[in-house]
Order: structure tokens, then sequence, then C-alpha cells
């Protein structure tokens, strides 16, 4: 074994240390809260997944799928988001008795880095998915939800961007020449690359109406005055109709401010098939998370109902947060052999009011100075010969 | 894919559903509340380690390790258990401010299974480590604390069974004649397999004064009136003398009532080299949880201290607690889309006096009697021309 791997763990792994993990913990706390109180039942499932089952179906792609082979050959993959599993457990179990499923996760997902530095390889994910419910107020349910959410987070600033699957592709396809041309321009979007999209919508040599469109509507379809402007486009039609029914909702609730619609807006999960959006917070160079409907995945399992939810990276929203000192009351309880049970009747008194006590032997430690110094309020029990 | 793999989950992989999931999630709670009022501070590490890191470390037979390769070629493994990633962590990290260390975990671990039925792939640990302090004091915190989980979960009647693995390999190794023979023997241990043991030692033809000697000690050694027994098979020790002490601290404690000195006491953690011992509560088959000395460990890591820690297996302690019901106040707020607002506010507000409360679009449901009858508490608010 080289002895540089001693201590190292594998491309983007991490370990989380006490100080990080107790504001971790909050954040799961307080998000649990919010989504139970909202009718939403946690469930969990299992890391490891058959390829065949989840892998396919996840719109991660396949080099970042951590693959393993079990001992009869199957191939297993460690699940890459848990929209996929959940649509499996929501569609093969129990759960069918309450209709709309409202079900929750905090997991950790995997995705598998090529290359040292930046982006982990296991984060945890906390989301909802409302699943059976195909009308716009479950898909406002989950915008508003989000938002609940980063605010109980004390995120000041931030916008939730809402798009729709099926109207950006309509236009993609009604003023491109091809599938490919339309797939392109798609992947530039998913990446925010408006620059790139220019560039290959006046590379593709289109007829002048489909460019100057294409050109004009990524200018009016990012920060709208109003949902019309995009009939100009695709006339009018009922997924624009949809999105003016989701805005009217959101405004009726007061979550007008938070919200922006964006018909540019594109995403890498490409099972999403309506209302999409993304979590942005100033600062914050990616989502803090994003959602939107999927009804097609579902189907994948058989199912025909429709499906919504959204999912926000732990880490990011950690990041985003204002910084938290969490302040415990930590106590140090030393003592000498001889008066062990007097210091023990000590500490458990200490505990059962509350604090977070240590009840440490002198005998067991080579620098006392150093460990009392980690400790603002010290009880000793030293032995009384001394 | 074939039709049956669609909702199906690897070998021992399991789905844990919303009732299920809140009553581990009180297990989660409450022992990190006990474990962080005795200071021990949580720590999460990887899912995934490399398998020289380990792998390799850790108790866990090669057969029962997930294995997958990474994108360097190099060989990762699903951590199979906690105990090797955090001394792998506490021996290479910033964590040494505070010696001695105390670190816990709430974690999930994952060993492969070969068949179908029965024993879970994937299941969840929580422990503590206590690290850097190799006095009896150290080893008594980690039985104690150990004990008091058990307590605060209601488990009634239940017995720590303690027992040396230094005391046991030196009787295996004085009494045969061979390392094999003493390996065989220990193995027997480790099942508890006293029926084999007795075989085992007859049919090794050892002398009479050695097979006699291993037969009494094994009557003896697993209900002892008192330690002292054991030096008629090993002399007055080191060891021994440590016992005996463990045994007049957790006496002084109280906590003497909760445990057994069993000198047969044997583990297929095969890193123990001092105290070791088992939590068995009446009824199960299984161990709830175990514990030990093991300051050879962390000499794999370069390190030469001492170090003491259990691990409680969260499932089966689930399975020995008295069953809970957990009674929440779900509310159903169903409401037609003129009477979205008022609605709305309803739902806030009896979410903000702590109802779980589901906000449910008549127009979203197929079958609204199905869903009502899934409340007890229910609030229309239907269209006013109905």
């Amino acid at each position: 074994m080289s002895s540089i791997k001693m201590f190292e763990k594998p491309l983007g792994m991490r370990d989380t240390f006490p100080n990080i993990y107790e504001k971790l913990e909050q954040i799961r706390t307080s998000g649990r809260e919010i989504l139970r109180a909202r009718g939403y039942e946690f469930i969990k499932t299992p890391s490891v997944e058959y390829y065949d089952t989840v892998g396919k179906a996840s719109a991660i792609s396949d080099a970042r799928l951590f693959k393993l082979v079990d001992s009869q050959g199957n191939t297993l993959v460690l699940r890459p988001d848990m929209t996929t599993p959940i649509a499996r457990v929501a569609t093969s179990k129990l759960l069918k008795e309450k209709i709309p499923q409202r079900l929750a996760y905090f997991a950790n997902v995997f995705r598998a880095q090529q290359r040292e530095g930046g982006r982990p390889a296991e984060f945890d994910q906390m989301g909802i998915e409302l699943i059976g419910d195909a009308t716009v107020y479950a898909d406002a349910e989950v915008i508003m939800t989000a938002i609940d959410l980063i605010k109980a987070y004390n995120i000041e600033d931030f916008k939730v961007t809402i798009g729709h699957a099926g109207v950006l592709s309509c236009i993609l396809k009604d003023y491109t020449e091809s599938e490919d041309q339309a797939q392109q321009l798609n992947e530039l979007l998913v990446k925010r690359n408006y620059v790139g999209f220019e560039e290959a919508v006046l590379a593709f040599d289109l007829p002048k109406t489909k460019s100057d469109a294409l050109l004009a509507y990524i200018d009016e379809a990012i920060s709208l005055p109003s949902i019309e402007v995009i009939e100009k486009y695709v006339g009018k039609n009922d997924a624009l109709e949809y999105m003016r029914n989701l805005a009217r909702i959101l405004d009726a609730a007061g979550y007008e401010p938070y919200t922006a619609f964006d018909f540019t807006l594109s995403s890498h999960m490409s099972y999403y098939t309506g209302m999409l959006f993304e979590v942005f917070a100033s600062g914050s160079g990616f989502p803090l998370g994003n959602g939107g409907r999927y009804d097609g995945l579902l189907k994948h399992y058989g199912s025909k109902v429709g499906a919504t939810g959204f999912g926000l990276r732990v880490d990011r929203v950690f990041e985003a947060m204002p910084k938290i000192e969490i302040e415990n009351n930590e106590v140090l309880v030393l003592f000498s052999a001889e008066r062990f049970a007097e210091a023990l009747a000590q500490a458990t008194v200490l505990r059962e009011q509350g604090n977070l006590v240590t009840f440490q032997a002198y005998e067991g430690i080579e620098d006392v100075a150093a460990l009392k110094a980690q400790f603002k309020v010290i009880n000793e029990f030293k032995s009384r010969e001394a």
C-alpha cells in the first residue's frame, strides 16, 4: 500500500467534521419540520440500485454513475439522484393508499468525478415529490415549498426562476431545421451559455426569419414583463395558459416577489416535461436546487399519473446561508480515580441540565492543560491527597 | 430490461417507508442527544473509500465487501464499518486538538449478501469511538454509554456481556498444540458454538490436562461468580486485574445489574485487543451491538494511542424496542380553485399550530373519498356555487 493513499479518500469524497456536521444537522432538522408540516412523509431508499431499474432511467450521464457488479453478475449503481428511486417506490408499493402522494427525502447521492478538486462525488439532497396530482396547484405547491425552505434558512437574496420544458422544446424545434440543431441549442441553454447560443444560431445558417426569431426570443424570454410576450413565438396554447395560471396562484399566495419567469430555462434533468424551475441565491454560481414536472418518468415504471417535485443541494444551501455559530454548553468534568463516583454524579446532573459534558479521568490524559484549553467550564475532582 | 427487475432492488437492499422512517428518526434523535450530552462529537465520512485504506483494515471479510473501480483504476469499497474510517480520520486530521477524542456517528454501512432473504446488505449503525485514553475509565465509559442508550430506548431486558480478547487468546494458545487449533476454537466461540467447541477439543487429541482445562474453562468462564476464577487458567496477570478494576468501576457507577463477564466471548471484529463486549436483548438472536478496545487498529494508521468504542445496529434496536405509535396531528385542507387563498391562510395557521397539513385542490384528486379516509381532521373549502 502506498503511504500516500493511507489517509486519502477517493476523488470527490469528503469527511464532515463536528462543527460542520451540526450545522448541516440544523438544516436537516428544520427542513424536515417544514416539509412534514406540509404533509410530506419521509422515505428512504437503498444507496445501491440495479442499473437497469434506476441507473438507466436517471438523467445523470453514464460516465458519472458509480457502477459495481454483484455476485450474480448484475450491474448496480450508487443512486445518482432520488427522483428515480422514489418514482420506483411510488409506483410499486403500498404507498398508493394516499393519493396524491407527498413524499420527502434527505439523502446522499453519488456522481463520479473524473479529476481532483472542486465538485463533490457524494452530496446530500433534500427534496419532495408530489405524485398523482396533474394540476397547476401541485406545481405551485412545490415551488412555494422550495421558497418556504430557502426563507427558513435565512437566505435573504434568492430567486426562483420558472420555465417550461415543453414551450422551450417547441420553440427550438420550430425555429431550427433539424433535431440535432435543436438539441445543440438546448445544451447551450442548460449551461446558460447565451453567447454560445447566439454563435450557434448564426453558424446554423438558418432562414433569416428563424434566426431572428430565435435571437429575439432569447432576449425577451429571459426576463419577461409578462408571459403573453411568448405568444409571439408559439401562439396561444395550453402550456402558456398553464404558466399564466401558475403565476396568478403564486401571486395570490404572496410568493410573486421570489419568482421570475424565464422561458429559456433548460435542465440537464432530461425527464422534466412541463414547468421546471431553479433556485438561485445571489452570489452563488450554481443553483441551490431545482425542480419541475416529470410526467414521463413514472410511465417508465408503468404508471400514468403526473408528478412534480424538487431537490435542494444541502451543501450549497449551507454555503448560501448566513454563517451561524452554534452555542453549546460544553463542560469538562475531570476526576481522579478515587473520586470517580462523586464526579460521575456531578456529570449526570450537568447533563440533565442540558450541558454537553465530557467526563474524563486525569490518568487517561497526557496533556491536561491542552484538553482544559478546549473548554470554558471545567469541574475538577482532584485527588484529596494532592 | 426484464420486467421483473423493474421494481426490484439488489440483494439485501431495502426501502424504508414513512411509518418506520419516523420511528428510526426517533432512535437517531434521542441517541444523538445522549451521545452529545456525554461530550461526543458527530462526524461523517464518505460512503466510498479506497480498498487499500479502509477495506483491508476492516474486520469484514473480503467476500462481503462491495467493491468498485474508479476511473483511475483504483479499487474502492462501500464502507463496511465505521470504526475503520473514523480511525483514518482521527489519526490524520485536525481533530487531534481535543485529546482524548470522543467521536460519534450515525451511518449506513454495507455488507454484500450472497443470497435472498434475511440479512440486510445496508444498515444503520450508531456508535462512538473514544480515542487516546488507554485507561480502564475509557472502557467503562464506553460500556456505560451503550447501556444508557439501550435504557433510553426502553429496552427493559438486556445484558452487556464483557470479555477480554487478550485473556481468551492466551488461554486458547496455552491449552492447544498449534496456532491452527487455537484459531479453530476461536471461530467456534465467535459463533457461540459451545457444542462444536467441545467436539473440536476432543477431536484434537490434546494431552488430557489441556483438554480438561479447556472444557472446564468453557463451563466456568461463561457465567462467572467472580473474575478470580479465571486465575486458575492464566495465573494472576494485568489483564485480569484490569477486568477486576472495570467491574469495580461499573459497580460504583450503578451499572453492575446490566453487565455480566464472560471470558469465552470472542468477536468477528478481529481488531479488538483488550476488553470487548456484546449487548444482547432477551429474545433477540443477534447482538444489538458490540464494542471493545482496539489499540492495534490505530497503529495501522501510524498512531500509537489506544482506542475503545462500540456500535449499535439501529435495525436490531428498533426490533427490540417496545412498539411505539407516533401520534401526528394530520390535517387535510381541501380547496376549490376560487377559494385557494383563503384555504392557504387556514393551512398556514394550522401548520403554525404544529399540525401536519396536507393542502390539496379538489381538482387534483380522482378519488376524494379515499384521500379523506386517510385523515381524522378535514377542513373543506368548497366552491361557493356547490
